[in-house]
């Protein structure tokens, strides 16, 4: 089966997020007010050919570990469709 | 209310995505066959108050336009959650 997977990586809770400090006053600057705690993550998406869906998601899962989050300072969570989903 | 909000933005399709293709390749790599496509794109989310979802979603839609997405270049899609959801 081929699967469409989306991957979400952001900052663990409590990690200083500077590039989302600076988008918040930004937007404080052009006028918006009442927006708070702005983080900005990663947003990775791609096709992947495999066995079946436990398969692939357990590749996917550590394709994350490996090399798309830096685990000791991001959180991931990822979702699998089946193409034509 | 207060919304949670998740915007999407990634680079419109047959734009060249060099961050991708580097994912991609360290991917094969690491031993990782049969990925294709990959596309890296950002996940910001932020809460925002105001009066009602139509006027939260308006604001929204002008703040991906004027600042959080680049439009001749990339795509957004967002997502309002109302606090407690």
């Amino acid at each position: 089966m081929t699967a469409r997977v989306e991957v979400f990586v952001q900052l663990k809770d409590g990690m200083l997020d500077p590039q989302g400090k600076t988008l918040e006053h930004a937007l404080e600057a052009l006028g918006y007010s009442g927006v708070e705690n702005v983080r900005v993550g990663k947003w990775i998406t791609f096709a992947v050919e495999g066995g079946c869906r436990e398969e692939i998601a357990g590749r996917v899962d550590e394709m994350c570990r490996r090399l798309l989050a830096n685990t000791v300072i991001e959180r991931f969570t990822y979702k699998l469709l089946e193409d034509g989903e």
